[in-house]
Parts: structure tokens; sequence; C-alpha cells
């Protein structure tokens, strides 16, 4: 057995418990994880700092460094984090449907735990304990595989949660990190399939793709978003302006982002006038077809084709003319990752109809593509957003960490 | 492009008119289904008589030719098929919950199809037409992969069903067959991951487990059944040898009979005084540990080691002895593969216990695992009965083949 193995064997060993504990005993967990994490943030922050003086040696980059370091404020606002995960209602036991059968069997839906939830991140100590809060809260044993650079962080982290499982009587198994965070150790991960039931990779899209192409376990994509806002000709501008200004610029680094704007052709002038000034205050850079570029001129670089498929996380915005709200679904279904899609239009009849023909986790009319985020759909806290059809699609929040079982009282029937 | 590619992208294509077909439309392409392999069921069988000249040439056992022959009589209860299909509740555009948020959104969430689902399976033409019906009311396109001895009456089938989508104005794409079903189709349909949103086996362990090793695509395992019933010391005897004849012989050779029976070691002689005449009427073959060959004698085999992780599909039983109801758990906790769990017992608290602690897809209290089956469970129809905990677990009815899309209604809100 490998020492992966060995791990999965005790997360798996570790979930059983997990899966039965009542939902007091894994709010007392939580709360000590929280407690335990405030008490001894100094040496938390001890660890974080030998990470940062190994990342700052190997020169990473300013914006990755920021992700990696940890701060009093942060610890107390990660803190802050699980201490929401406790208050938020716990699905599992719950029972969504029970019927009694012509035969006089009882036969009812109730939900449980997924059982053993791989993880892999980057370089971002807070992911560490915000997914073992949800993964604990679900009932279900975590394996986290973080990024290397974070090591030293996440080993106190975790051994930390550990400390506070056993404190209330839970398996410390039921968190674990994997110890050696190579290529290898991800790989393993992804074929672990005795005792992973589901792997999220929470990351770039590179590992995201690497992930669903490699893994044998089950997994769910998060994260791939090329967004696209559709300014219909019968859009009200100013609202669509300022649609496009925030989905592209409130914080273009993340998924929900927009990256791609799509422009009736007969508004490309009308609606620049309104975009431009908005878009000016972030020196966002368009990279333009040629219709557009025709009204653009010198604001805009020619698009390549490449730039329909990018992901830019970045102030950068592909701008497309279209003929039609028909061509800009065609194009949508065709370019999009399949997460968030929006019309900017008064017409009723388009914004029907954009809503049934695209195919994406969530489509919006005339509103803003950075709303989807669990807070703000209402599920409490998420573990990032599928992008996959399949068990959970959107912002994933407990429930979609859980799956259910068929539980059938009887009576000593047995089947004609 | 490869062959499949194109059939892949034709699908595809096909499954956007499909997920935009209201309900009528798509009954009545079930109805023209039904009518058209009626009418020319003596093509269907002419096809048929080829595939069955060409299996009994090559010496196929009688069990598996049985399955591949098609008569007047299985066509027409293929059609009632198709016509009860059609008579289900359709799930596509059910919105679950709406929500008014404090910000104005009001977002939804709304069933809609899969998109396109590849299903690889035997030698057997009615999986063929009860497939596509299933995937067709669930909004779904279809690819299916039977095996190669079914080859002929597969493609009339399909050109059949393809001939009543055209007459009703949807794309005969929707349903598709793999023109070549040798081990590169299947192994390509694996990795479509452009095209197929997921695939189901549906057949034998052997080919369950190369799927969910090889394929890229999501996939849900079905089929998979080791199911034991554990008889307690507080059982009533003749309900459990009852519920044991039921499990084991009504039918051996499905996923829902039992394979294993554990006995609570101070019951082996009472128990078995009911249960042999029962079992001796089928001639079962027991496999049994050391403690119940004792009172067995010879009427059991010494059981090996493989026949605890043994799916027989046939009069073999497995004969195990535990010594309490914990034990038993933790034995079907090791061995069982998820399906379908059982305890006799009249003691509460072991009742209530077993439904918690076994990680199963279906756990009874005193009935027949038999029962696991989407009609029994009230689903209507069924493409298969689902091993693992993401998306689907258990019996999978037109519900289990959807997904959902986030409906958002904005008046131009945009995030702060």
């Amino acid at each position: 057995m490998t020492i992966l193995e060995k791990q999965g064997q005790a997360a798996k060993a570790a979930a059983y418990p997990l899966a039965g504990a009542g939902t007091a005993k894994k709010n007392a967990a939580l709360q000590a994880i929280a407690d335990i994490l405030m008490d001894r943030q100094a040496k938390w922050l001890q660890a974080n700092a030998i990470d940062i003086a190994a990342a700052k040696e190997s020169g990473m980059r300013p914006a990755m460094l920021d992700r990696l370091t940890l701060t009093s404020e942060r610890i107390a606002g990660i803190v802050e984090g699980v201490r929401q995960v406790c208050s938020l209602p716990d699905p599992i036991g719950r029972v969504e449907k029970m019927e009694n059968r012509p035969n006089g069997l009882i036969i009812g839906k109730r939900r449980v735990p997924l059982g053993v939830i791989a993880i892999i991140y980057e370089a971002r100590p807070n992911v560490t304990v915000d997914a073992a809060a949800l993964c604990l809260k679900s009932g279900n044993a975590c394996i986290l595989r973080g990024g290397r650079e974070a090591i030293h962080s996440n080993r106190l982290a975790v051994s930390l949660m550990q400390e506070a499982l056993v404190s209330v009587g839970l398996p410390g198994e039921a968190v674990s990190l994997v110890q050696d965070p190579g290529r290898e150790s991800a790989t393993e991960l992804m074929h672990l399939n005795d005792y992973v039931d589901v792997l999220i990779p929470r990351g770039g899209a590179g590992l995201i793709r690497a992930v669903s192409k490699e893994a044998s376990v089950p997994v769910i994509r998060t994260g791939e978003g090329i967004c696209h806002i559709y300014v219909d000709n019968e859009a009200d501008l100013d609202m669509a302006a300022n649609i496009l200004y925030n989905a592209k610029c409130s914080r273009p680094s993340v998924c929900n982002a927009a990256e791609c704007v799509l422009i009736h052709e007969d508004m490309l002038e009308a609606f620049w006038a309104k975009a431009l000034p908005l878009l000016d205050r972030h020196q966002v850079e368009l990279r333009a077809d040629e219709a557009a570029l025709k009204v653009l001129g010198e604001r805009a670089l020619p698009a390549a084709d490449t730039d329909w498929d990018t992901e830019y996380n970045d102030y950068i915005l592909a701008v497309r003319t279209v003929k039609d709200c028909e061509d800009a679904i065609s194009f949508i279904n065709v370019h999009g990752t399949g997460h968030s899609e929006c019309i900017v239009t008064n017409n009723y009849f388009k914004a029907q109809h954009f809503l049934n023909a695209v195919d994406a986790a969530a489509v919006y009319v005339n509103a803003s593509t950075r709303f989807t985020d669990g807070g703000e759909f209402g599920l409490g806290a998420e573990i990032g957003i599928s992008t996959q059809k399949m068990h959970a699609r959107g912002p994933m929040g407990l429930e979609e960490l859980t799956s259910h079982k068929y539980v059938v009282y009887g009576e000593g029937q047995v089947r004609a």
C-alpha cells in the first residue's frame, strides 16, 4: 500500500463515524476548529512565514504571493467563515420524499454524505480551512492536496483541525492533507477509486482540464468561465453598459467575470458611446472583430481566432458583432464554457428565448454575470461553481456535497 | 474528424432542438416510434433473423441467444414500453425552486436535459428502443452502442425511430447507432468529451468496470449488485427465510438479487430449518464459512475468499456467520457493491441502526432486495440502477437523465 492509499483508507474509515455524527457534534467540531485557529494563530503565522520566505526566494509573482499570505485579519476572516458554515442548516438526514407504495412498503429518499471528497487546489491556505469546514458540515471526510508553496501553512492548519476534531470525539483522519504535494500525488489521487468518492479541482483552467481528462474517480469540474454579455438592439443602453462594466471590471480574475461582449450590429455606435467611458476607467483592452473595429478604431486591437475561446481573467475584453439574438445564442453555445451568460434586452420574447436556448449553469436577463456565486444565490457558502451538468451545476453549497440513499421499511414483503 | 466524432457532433446539434421541444412534440415522436415499430415489425423480425442465424453459427449460449431474439409478442411488449414512457410526466422545464433575492433578482432552478447520452450495452435489441424512448422523453439525444451480435436488429430499429422523429419535425440524429460496434468504437465513445455529456454502461460487471476506469467522459455506473440479507437473532425466521428465498430465487440473473446471506451465530440451526426447504426447490448451491458448515454439513461447500466478493447471478448463495448486527454492517460495508442491502429483525433499534450505517443505494428492513427497481419505487420506468453516489443513486428514471440551469430575471442589477 502506498502512503496515499493508506491515507485514503483512513479517510474512508473516518467517513463512517462522520456520516453518523449528528448536527450538534459536527457543529461542535466546527466551533472547536474556529477556536483553535484563533487561539494558535501565532503558530499559523509562523508556518506561513516559512512558506512566504521560500516563495519570495523562488521569485513568486506578487499576485500569487498575496494569495499565499496570511495575516491576523485574514485569519479572523477565515475563522468567521468557519462559524458561518456552522450556522448553516445541515442537509444530512433530510428525507426529501417518502411514499407509501401500494404493497405497503414505505420508501424514503434520505440525504447522506458523499463519503470522501478529495480537493486539489493551489497555493491558498484559506481554501484548506474553507473546504474542510464545508466537507465536515456535510458529513464528508476530505483529503486536501494544496499547492506545494503553501505546505507549511497547510500542515499546521490541518494538524490544528485534527486536534479540534479529536477534542469533540470525531476521528482526526476526517480531514487530512497530502503531505507530498507533487505532481505524482495529484495523479495518484485522481486514480484512488477505492477511497475517493469525488474529486473537486479548484484552480486554473489547466488544472481543471488535466483532472477531467486524467481522473478515473468521479470529478466535478469547477471554475472555467468564458462568460458573455449580449447587448440586443432593444436593450436599454445605459443598463447594458453598466452591466458590462460590472461584469468585466468589478473583479476580472474570477470565473463569473465577462470575457466577451456580443453586440447587435445596429447598436455599435450608440452602445460604445455609453460603454467606452466606463471601460476606460480601467483601460480595458478591447479585441474586436472587423465590424466593431470600424467603430472603435484605434481604441481596439483586432481579435484573433483564439480570442473567442480565451478566459483572460484580466482587464481584456473580446468584442464581437452579431446579426441578432439567434446569432448571439449560437455563438455562446459554441464558445461559452457553460458558466454564466447574459442578455440585455427590453424584449420579452427574446429574453425568454435566450433563457431557454442558452446552455449554461446560469442564464441572466438584464443582470451582471458576477452574481453567480453561492452566497448571492442564497446557498450560504460555496465550494466552487460547477460547469458540468452531472450531479451539480452552478454554485455548489452543502447540498451539492451530498448524495442520497433509499430507506425502505417493510413488513416481510417479497416481490411477485 | 472520425466517423464517431461526426456522429457526436450531429447528436450535439440535434440535442438543442430536442431540449427546446415541448412535451406534446416529444410525445408525438414517441407515439410515432411506437406506431412504426408495430407497423414494420415484419422487417424488424427479418433483420433480427440475420443476427440470430449468425449467433447460432458462432455457437452463442442459449441464454444469450434468448436475449437477442425478437418475437411478435416481444415487439408488442417493447412498443407498450414506449407508450408507457410517453404517458410519464415530463421532467423538463419544471422549476424546482424560485426565489426573490434581497436585491430583487428572481432566481429559479429549472430542470433541463443533460444533452447527449451515450449508452453502451450488450446484445439486447429491446434496450435500443427502451433507452432511446427514455432519452427522448427527457429531451436528450442519444448515441447507442449495442452489442455487435444485434447489429442488424439495432440498425433497423434505429432507422425506423429516425423516420418517426423526422415525421414529427424532430431531427433524426437525436437517436443514432454506432455502426461499427467493436472495441475501438466503445473506447472512442469513452473519450468523446466534446460531444458526450454522460455515458451509461449497461451490462456485466466487466463492462462497467472497464468503462469506469477508462472513460474520460462523465459516467454513471449501473448494475453491479452483491446484495446481502442479514438475519438477526431477533428476526421472524419464517419472514427471513421467505425474504431470502425471494431475493435469491425469484430472478437470480438480476442485480438486485441476493448473493450472500449473513446469519447471526445464535440462529444457525433454527434459520436453516426454515430456509433449506425453500432453497432446495431450486437446488441453490450454498458456499458457507466454517461455522455454517457445521450446521449445513454436506448440503454446503466450503466458501473460498473470493466468494465474499462474487456476483453469481445464478442459483448460488454465499453463507456467512456473524456475531451481531454490527458485525454484519461492517461486512456489508466492505464486501457490498452499494446496491441493495437488507436486515431482517424485530428490533427497532437494530433496524434504525442498519438503515443509518449501511452505505448503499437502497437499504431495507424486512423486505426483499428485489424491489430495487424504477417501477417498484414509483419512478415509472428506469434506464438502470446507479451504484455510484454522484448525480444519481439507485433506480434512475427520467429525472435522473436531467440536469438543471439557473434562470435569473434582473432589472439591471450589478454586483457591489
